[in-house]
């Protein structure tokens, strides 16, 4: 399609609801009421955010609405390029600004992505400035996350609360509201935490995957109640990263049509210009994965081209969309405009002259024109009346279909179902011995049945990790409404994507499976998880040794310890089915702080004395046989050696010591105890204490004291049956018993 | 070109030399001598090893020689197809058979691919079964590691030593030479340790760098002394892990020609067909990222479409070649064959006997046929010809070029230049203070200068990781012979790519780098580093928040406890320029024990105290005013927080404590050393022991004990100026001098 055959009026018509085409005959019959405000709006826990939505925002939409209520959307005709023009470098010279202010910071991208960034927030987007958790809105997610002041400049000209002309001034400050790349947990409007190059346009395909799923599940053929966009922008370094093609090969596999992302194609990265290290063909390779692709040649000034892409972007309904936008990193700087100089710091004062003298920009730093400020204030009004309107038509539905309403509600608002706990299982010592995988598999059923927004999947081990929903099929191309995501082995994008649906609805609860020594290969979607408060659930199979035959490769030796090293995650490792039901318990229940289960392969007896409640704690008395004052010893044992600990407990007590068992399933919930109940369990003056745990010891030191010791394993694995290995590393009752003696 | 027209005859006669067509009356110049063998070969140190390169192998060739000296390689014509089917169906019932006898392994694969991977070893690949370290040797890597019974297969059938029938037997037992997945360190013959998906073929574009560059370096117009192809098995599972994107989108960029990768598409993975997940253009994807793509549609008989794909692959010198060969997974098992089941499970009694009455195999588990086995027989002295051949070879070259010889040498063997260790700079306290990733690039330049297999780069942070070589410039594809490497925003790929380089060849030291928190990026190529004994350097700058306004997605946290948790590697985190100085001292002495240095972005003083040898111990007293009797408290730091510590002592001292301050620069060489010197540095009944370091005190308590205090950082970072963070997060003097008044 020509671009120049298109009126900015015609597009600018089709913005306020997408796909009206075609469906708002039928729309209409739950959209014909007068906006209902329902105050339906998402609930986020602030235990480890520091940011509330605001409590102001159902007012401002209140008053928006009186005036604005059904508002015709703002057309542009061909004479205002001028005005359009003056926004764009409005946009750059925020970032200029801010990037100058601090002396830190990267200007290059948002001088090149303004245009398409200006298109995007100011023509194509539906969202509620004063609500930036209103449900329906369309999702953007800077990819290429060191370019956040593009981003910032966006969300204060749309006029979001979080984004003030102070925060703009105060920009990768102490304690400011805009960091030195995008936080979700620091400034509404950001949807998620980027800056790890790829992790973005990953997120951007979950946050997709969760529109379709909920829309598949959701919509009715009289009413779209879930209706949404996902844009993106991506530049060279996320292209680069596997990650990106992981997940993009999985967005073709699954047809996100609504998934659109844009690629800045700016051929400089920090080394230089990308000859030097990236001269594949992007394009190829996303037709390859089954991605339609656009390309606009002039990103810097096209602005009829890049409305166009849109246009055909959001026609192509079964495929993902990459537009590939030819830009000048730095646009508009005369001397470091297309030079990797203008990447990643400040302009300095000199060439910030020169970019004002060069595209003719009068104003003091951090101004927004009058023009300007007026054309983008209609957000404000035009924002509520498209949450009034989605609210009015979520209350028709509610009356139509009240179960679906709500389920959906819970999804929206994370609020859990009364009494949900009640599914999971419980077990007692005569219940059979079995796998904590296999256990883990009866809460995942479990939890899918009671939790409406539960939904997960392997990255192709479903059947080595036993995390089918056996009620559920396979979410797939054409059948999104289902719950089993199968990942294919991509465990990077896997737990990327699920970070983007955690963090579409807060009552979305992903959950992702691979063998426990493959987190290496996610780590860094697992670190965004625990940054940004995303409540993904890990389900981490083989989990030591016990795998057995498969060798070091795939047996995990220091995992643990380097999650437990790890801020704001749970890292469980339940030794039985109680255990392992206490363990998803806390998952659940965790929605802003991730959690990894670390599961064995091999069965395992279900201990006396193991709890769901205790598990609750971290770590718990299982047993006890001290009769007064204090035990002779204290052995500790996690997962699958907390049975060699119970055994080694039986042997010692034979020979008449007062010997208790602690089960350590989670130190960081234990952490989180009262000292007083800390020492109840493991009282300082009980010298001798025995950890065993088939994985390092480090870090095992601060339980078991300096006169205590720590049994586990400090080199690699070996291949052997499982039974083998575990006495050849000393890893035994026998070793327990020895070690309970030489330390008392 | 139809494969049809090829005579196998005259394939076979392109084995023993590839390229003869071109460049064999050039050869001829310094091939013309008798073999003249000169005991040349690689040196592996046995400290992390338990393999050693078999000491007959000199012997073994010598007897071979005078047998078969330039014999002309065995030729085949169409009539003996019949025996390649019996060689095809040996590999898949040794393979067979060892997974029925351990119950456990991946028989499908070997099935599947057992002929490709005869006509690779019986009929292309030059090497030498009774020396599998010969330099020259054409290298494989089976990237899809869980078949690795293919593997062991091959090497059986050749000769090597480190299979013979009792370790095909012992499959996945303790202590055997064949574990569950190709581990270099067990098994002779074996390059690179895989098994971890995508590993093994970002490994291969290594190994291929390596020959290219080496080639570049030291092939001369009249004689090519470097001169082999590197090939590599794949599986769809290596094809989704974004790793294999990342490797082969930089093998397509450097025109890696001598780089042939074979793709068993076999349309099954674990979790089913691969239509659950997989359904993107491979053949197209690859295209895009410039490699040459043939398929070959019958990989299960088609053996001369195979051989026509080796042909075409070897003719295309410019581009590295993916061979897409469609086979069966499992084929010849009538029940199981193009089924998940049959991929990594062993087929049990009935159906093995099923698939020996299928493909009409009569004979033993473990049987080889005699015509098999005399076939296959002439590998042997044909491997000990080809290298005399190139002994003779080299001996001319040295005669010819004794200083490019004295390097390669050095390369091949592994022996590091005498006085090396004098190219290290040294400072002293008026040195101008600066950050250690500074201090890290002098170190560099300076091995460059001394080392002549040192090589590396960044993954598009040179200029932020200070780590370009001043004297060399990028390899590129028209510049191979330089050794400044370009990765790109790679940091996966760059590690297993460096993982490669370093098992190519004894002397080859690669170093990368990138931020010290993207480590999680490219965790598992760390991993298979230290598991595998490949010695890469890690350069690892903006080790902390003191990278400051970037913020909490850049700023490491628990990488330095997540490190010293893993076996087999070395966490460095020098404080100045000696200490830096001596992490790469040290880098370089480790060549089985990779190192990863943690560098600051901030400037640092050089501290009085510090040195090389030092570092060397990993722990050791910079400072201490004791003047009898033991310290009143142990101050220890590590890397910039080494300074903190050191002024916290000042202050302590005007109020007349006795101070020691311990660097802590490397906690594993620390642990090797004696318990008497550790307790000569941190004296068990001195409890007043404060750490300081701007990362996780998960780890520390060991080392300050249960009365001390570690002070350090529990949480993720902020965004803001580095010094506000110290002070926000009370990494100060003041927190320090705190503490130790506290705890004392």
């Amino acid at each position: 399609m020509a671009s120049s055959s298109l009126s900015q009026a015609i597009l600018s018509r089709s913005i306020p609801r997408h796909g009206t085409t075609s469906s708002a005959p039928q729309l209409r019959s739950c959209s014909l009421s007068l906006p209902n405000f329902n105050g339906l709006r998402a609930s986020y826990s602030t235990s480890h955010r520091r940011v509330v939505p605001s409590s102001a925002a159902a007012a401002a939409i209140h008053r928006s609405l009186a005036v604005r209520a059904s508002a015709p959307v703002e057309t542009l005709d061909k004479t205002d390029t001028a005005l359009v023009d003056k926004s764009v470098n409005t946009i750059r010279f925020l970032a200029i600004d801010a990037v100058e202010k601090a002396n830190s910071g990267h200007p290059g991208l948002p001088m090149g992505c303004a245009p398409m960034a200006h298109i995007l927030y100011d023509e194509s987007m539906r969202y509620n400035p004063k609500n930036p958790y209103w449900f329906n809105r369309d999702r953007f997610v800077l990819s290429a996350g060191h370019g956040c002041m593009l981003h910032y400049a966006l969300l204060h000209l749309a006029g979001y609360d979080s984004v003030k002309e102070e925060d703009l001034k105060s920009f990768r400050q102490w304690g400011s509201k805009t960091p030195g790349h995008p936080e979700n947990f620091e400034t509404p409007g950001i949807e998620v935490t980027t800056g790890p190059l790829g992790q973005g346009i990953a997120n951007a395909v979950g946050l997709a995957l969760a529109e379709r799923h909920l829309a598949a599940r959701f919509n009715k053929p009289d009413c779209e109640i879930v209706d949404h966009y996902t844009y993106s922008i991506l530049g060279d370094g996320c292209q680069m990263e596997g990650i990106s093609n992981e997940a993009c090969s999985l967005a073709g596999h699954w047809g996100l049509g609504k998934l659109i992302a844009f690629y800045d194609d700016n051929h400089i990265s920090i080394d230089g210009d990308t000859e030097i290290a990236f001269t594949e063909d992007v394009v190829a390779r996303f037709e390859a994965l089954g991605w339609h692709v656009i390309w606009v040649k002039n990103g810097n000034t096209g602005y009829d081209e890049i409305r166009a892409a849109i246009k055909e972007a959001k026609a192509v309904k079964d495929k993902p969309t990459l537009i590939k936008v030819t830009t000048t990193i730095g646009f508009g700087s005369p001397n470091k405009a297309n030079s990797y100089s203008v990447h990643g710091s400040a302009l300095g004062a000199k060439e910030v002259e020169a970019t004002r003298k060069n595209l003719g920009w009068p104003y003091e730093p951090f101004h927004v024109p009058e023009d300007v400020k007026s054309h983008w204030s209609r957000h404000i009004p035009e924002g509520a009346a498209l949450e009034a309107e989605w609210n009015a038509k979520f209350s028709e539905y509610e009356k139509k279909y009240p179960e679906e309403a709500a389920d959906l509600k819970a999804i929206i608002t994370g609020k859990l179902p009364t009494g949900w706990e009640k599914a999971l299982p419980t077990y007692t010592p005569e219940s059979p011995a079995d796998s904590t995988r296999n256990l883990s598999q009866q809460n995942l059923n479990a939890l899918a049945k009671v939790l409406p927004g539960f939904l997960g999947g392997s990255a192709d081990l479903a059947s080595s990790n036993m995390t089918l929903l056996k009620s559920f099929g396979d979410f797939q191309k054409n059948t999104p409404e289902e719950r089993n995501l199968r990942f294919g082995v991509r465990e990077h994008g896997m737990g990327a994507i699920c970070n983007g649906i955690a963090l579409h609805s807060p009552g979305l609860i992903p959950y992702c499976a691979t063998f426990f020594v493959f987190t290496d290969y996610m780590r860094p979607a697992i670190r965004i998880s625990a940054l940004s408060g995303a409540g993904v659930i890990y389900v981490m199979t083989h989990d030591s040794i016990g795998l057995g035959e498969d060798g070091p490769t795939h047996q995990p030796i220091e995992h643990l310890a380097s999650f437990r090293a790890m801020p704001n995650i749970l890292m469980f490792r339940p030794a039985d089915g109680n255990e392992t039901a206490g363990a998803y318990r806390l998952a659940v229940l965790n929605r802003n702080r991730p959690s990894i289960l670390a599961l064995s392969r091999q069965k395992l007896p279900q201990l006396p004395g193991t709890s769901i409640e205790g598990a609750a704690k971290g770590g718990y008395i299982i047993s006890d046989n001290t009769s007064s004052g204090k035990p002779d010893v204290i052995l500790i044992g996690t997962g699958s050696e907390l049975e060699i600990a119970a055994k080694a407990a039986e042997e010692l007590r034979k020979e008449g010591k007062a010997v208790r068992v602690v089960s350590f399933v989670c130190w960081e919930l234990f952490d989180d105890q009262t000292d007083e109940y800390k020492e109840s369990v493991l009282p300082s003056d009980v010298p001798t204490k025995v950890s065993i745990e088939a994985g390092t010891t480090f870090g095992w030191e601060k339980i078991v004291g300096p006169k205590g010791k720590a049994i586990g394993i400090d080199k690699f694995g070996a291949s052997a049956p499982a039974g083998k290995i575990y006495k050849e590393y000393g890893i035994t009752v026998e070793a327990v018993v020895a070690a309970a003696k030489a330390t008392s």
